[in-house]
């Protein structure tokens, strides 16, 4: 079978933070699949069939692109970040899983990417430089009360805390919720930052104490980083360098 | 001030991973700062002046960056993986804070790279597909009494957990201490992976359940990833797959 499957993260806009893996594998596909604006972010050429779907559709693209490459086409399943964080890797294995025992002799790769919290957390300073969790806040696959144990559970930790996906259409009262449960646990002083759209021209970066966030600071292109008890602000002149020291007492 | 500072992150290990933005930084770079063996991946050229320091001297390479750039220098800090997750851009800011006023003017930018966690993950599968944390397992910054708490948090939290430092070569006990505690915490059919060297000539992957698990399955090139209670592994032709599915009930 010479078909394969790359799911490959695109990083979180700039065309800088791809890495060459990725632009490579780009070049061999014959088939690109995946959510509309991330195809959308990659140029056409001639040899490349696109086949872009729409949200909340992860499982039929993963099988479409199993199916695909188990007919011998190269394919790439493009993913924003890091495909192995909170996207389209995880489908695919669910939907490898489930499917024919043939496709399990399908040649997949994963290829690594620059993911949301790395690249906010680049732009503001160093939020991630102790331990630090990463949580989906949509909770379209999960119960809303494990996502609350999580949180608590995370701040008496005192894990900084990275939030993917922090404010849903559909939902959008899940992230005032999260701010409540943030300001009972880590108290009113705790540095929050919100950062939309990173590396694209829309940068947007903005750091709050808990008692001042407010959940219309976060919309769907918006990473949430929270510090840990010990996470500082360096003020200077241009924006304030938010880091959390390496050292804990 | 022409100077600048650029804390890169350049990955794992094979150059596929770098980012053009890293590489972009270091060619036009006048002066790269590093650990000995980080600095050893960049290869000389004209113009380039190379400051190579050993291990556990970050708060001085940090403040010899700063002054370099506040002399004018383009200065390349060079870090493995991601330089904010447990790597030199914390150990930059804090240098930034304890010293004079007028580094505050120095341009510095954090440069994302590949970390190792999600460059072992994406070889093993999708282990970090859903709600996880990142610890450090090095007891040089942090009592250890901190490292059991946030542990044991994050087991009852059912995050998946991925270990920076399992093993120093100081302390070879505190990882056994790690793996009985994740034994009482999870019980002994926990997945757990090693990841050694991921990306390089030397790379090997196993995965084992918590019970089979011992102490010298990590070195210091190693990254352990611990599943939740969810994570599966697919057997198949080849090496098997390990995911944490996206949902949970």
């Amino acid at each position: 079978m010479s078909g394969w499957v790359a799911v490959a993260g695109l990083g979180p806009g700039a065309d800088a933070l791809v890495t060459p893996e990725v632009t490579e594998a780009l070049g061999q596909a014959t088939d690109l699949v995946g959510y509309i604006p991330y195809v959308a972010r990659v140029p056409d050429r001639d040899g490349l069939t696109r086949h872009a779907s729409d949200n909340r559709v992860e499982l039929e693209r993963a099988a479409h692109a199993l199916e695909l490459a188990a007919a011998g086409k190269r394919v790439v399943v493009a993913s924003s970040g890091d495909p192995g964080v909170f996207a389209m890797a995880s489908a695919l294995f669910e939907a490898l899983e489930a499917g024919p025992q043939a496709w399990r002799c399908i040649d997949i790769r994963v290829l690594p990417g620059i993911t949301a919290m790395l690249a906010a957390a680049a732009r503001a300073g160093a939020p991630l430089g102790h331990d630090f969790c990463a949580i989906n806040l949509s909770d379209n696959l999960k119960p809303w009360a494990m996502i609350e144990r999580r949180l608590r559970l995370a701040a008496q930790a005192d894990f900084a805390m990275a939030f993917y996906n922090p404010r849903s259409r559909a939902r959008p009262e899940g992230f005032a919720r999260t701010l409540d449960i943030l300001r009972q646990e880590c108290g009113p002083d705790r540095l929050i930052l919100f950062a939309r759209a990173v590396s694209t021209d829309d940068e947007e970066l903005r750091v709050v104490r808990l008692e001042d966030a407010a959940p219309d600071m976060a919309d769907m292109r918006t990473m949430v980083i929270v510090g840990s008890s010990r996470t500082r602000l360096i003020e200077r002149s241009g924006s304030p360098i938010l880091y959390t020291p390496r050292w804990a007492a």
